[in-house]
């Protein structure tokens, strides 16, 4: 099948996670992918406009059930990132309440680790990612030029809250965090105008943007579950230079990939 | 799981496809995994310098048997992309005799296509791939600048013959080929030389490389299996303009990637 032999790294969010493949942005899903090649499958789940609220249905069909875990892989890293979408402003249909936001998040997160989920999954270690921020001045600028126009749908300081709520929840399930919004307002100088140099249309990241991301990831994951960090972990299978050609198929047996040879 | 729900597109060859995420080299399996994004997972199988003869017994763990079949999502696409290696000289370790090389490529898409065989998988379409040419020039420019010095280990009409026996086999086989040596050499005026626009060191590709075999894998797909293009393929869950808000559960149901709505 599909990843059997290697583990995996499920990025689940919107539309930021769905486009993290492409190459001419740079995009940190691919490069995720490049430096866990052998070592973990990095899995694109991402879904253009959706918010937790419709993420919630997606996740309870394509993560695996207790039962369904005896026979495939294990998702040994999650990262969850919503938020641009549920910070629109009401009454757009993207819009979740902050309050339900946080809900959603706290409910995904239970899904994977209370023993009573159907899901749960204790070798799964979950990432949070904040939405990173709104650049009201390029997101209005792209929507007014639209045919017909739109108005502005996200406000900077609402984004912010919701980014503040990813945070605080992160804290209080005791899960990792990439704050990436902190980490792309610092990076413009803490202008709102200036985040034009990491965002294409005020709300997706460009090359710059995903290289922070990407950056910013692997820090979290060398900081929180070092274990899985790329550079801790082994090939699944053996690099070219230990096949014994006496013995190719004994040499070439799949390998844990988180048992670091001495 | 992993690729629970969504089907998946296997890439299967030596160091050419384990490089092929590498955002900076415009990597073919990035911009594969960017366009089939929701549709079908493309996962990654390439082992620097591994040949037809290690690849075997790797791809007996990790392609899924029939009973390993009935719990997972199905291999649609199965790219297998060697050569490279094989084609080294001897006394190379990597070195692979030409009729060696064939029986193992035959042996490949048996363990796919004989309903005899542990790994039968009826629904798996197979592309197989040339090596790129070698340039002789850069390579051995390239390895007499190592320390030490290494002797040139491939050569140009050599890798030609294992090219051509690949496309041979796919004929004889019936199953499509992507002729990326072909392609390389006519996009480099057939001038060996010429070679380097397209290869990082005479044996890799670089950006301009991989970007022709992107354009050329969609290619062999649209012509040979045009029900698995990325563009007939409908999103497994659907776009959130879809979404029911009234009804989200029933709407966000995962749909057979296959069937394209009327």
């Amino acid at each position: 099948m599909s990843t059997n032999v290697q583990n995996s790294f499920m990025l689940f969010g919107d539309s930021i996670t769905q486009g993290g493949w492409e190459t001419e942005m740079n995009g940190f899903g691919a490069k995720l992918a490049h430096v866990y090649a052998r070592k973990l499958d990095v899995i694109n789940r991402g879904l253009s406009g959706y918010n937790t609220e419709w993420g919630i249905p997606v996740f309870e069909q394509c993560f695996a059930t207790q039962e369904q875990q005896k026979h495939l892989p294990t998702v040994r890293l999650l990262l969850i990132w919503f938020g641009a979408n549920d910070s629109c402003i009401a009454p757009s249909p993207q819009y979740v309440p902050l309050v339900k936001f946080a809900s959603n998040l706290k409910h995904l997160i239970s899904l994977v680790q209370s023993p009573r989920s159907f899901y749960y999954s204790p070798k799964t270690r979950i990432i949070l990612a904040t939405p990173p921020p709104v650049n009201t001045y390029q997101r209005g600028a792209d929507l007014a030029g639209r045919n017909p126009p739109i108005q502005l749908d996200r406000e900077f300081e609402n984004t912010k809250m919701y980014a503040d709520t990813v945070k605080d929840i992160a804290h209080e399930e005791e899960v990792a965090v990439v704050d990436i919004w902190t980490k792309l307002y610092e990076a413009a100088g803490r202008e709102e105008r200036s985040l034009s140099a990491f965002l294409t249309d005020g709300l997706h990241l460009n090359g710059a943007g995903y290289k922070l991301m990407y950056e910013a990831v692997l820090e979290t994951i060398g900081t929180a579950y070092p274990e899985l960090h790329p550079d801790r972990l082994e090939m699944v299978f053996p690099p070219w230079g230990l096949v014994d050609r006496n013995n190719v198929v004994a040499s070439v047996q799949a390998r844990d990939a988180e048992v670091v040879s001495v």
